[in-house]
């Protein structure tokens, strides 16, 4: 029961697009994730996602439309919904999502699918 | 599927110890809160919390002992522990936790316990 602090916790890690865990609870965790570029498009059958833009600026890609997410928003996307990630620029995350969660949920990606540890 | 922005929506209540719900994800709402002065000591028997403070710094109390919480920091109490949020200050919140979550828990409380709204 101690505070996490969040600019710390991204100091430790450069790396993109590989969430680092940093807190449980309930039956899911938040993980951390540097985002640089495009992801996959993917969905998770049971998940929903919250995607939290704490720097940087998020578009989400959806088949039907385009989101951008700031700095100081986030999103939510509920299971089941296709989306593709893309920072132009690097964006920091924080993500809450349940602990079955993978990063590249229905797709199997032998480069992008990541198996998150804690940090 | 839409960006929702912390700013804008604290911008929508005054009220203090009464969260409103901005969220929902799997069985989780996400909340924002306002805090200032003390609240009561509770527990919540089977449901974790997430503390994320995003303005002001939040004295958490524990039984054993006090943590504080900066801003860009988040706290997670575990279920069935005892808590005593404090704001000496001015504190605004994101909250994580499960549907079922009331803001006093374990104690009812005729003029502190609130049932959240959405915002």
């Amino acid at each position: 029961m101690n505070a996490i602090n969040l600019a710390n916790k991204f100091s430790l890690f450069d790396e993109h697009w590989s969430p680092k865990i940093i807190g449980e609870l309930n039956d899911s965790h938040v993980k951390l994730a540097k985002l640089q570029g495009e992801f996959i498009w993917h969905h998770h059958d049971d998940e929903d996602e919250l995607f939290l833009v704490v720097k940087g600026r998020l578009l989400m890609k959806f088949r039907d439309k385009d989101e951008w997410v700031n700095e100081g928003e986030f999103i939510i996307v509920p299971k089941s919904v296709e989306h593709k990630p893309v920072a132009e620029e690097e964006v920091h995350l924080v993500l809450i999502e349940p602990k079955t969660t993978t990063n590249t949920g229905s797709e199997k990606d032998s480069e992008r699918s990541k198996e998150a540890e804690w940090l």
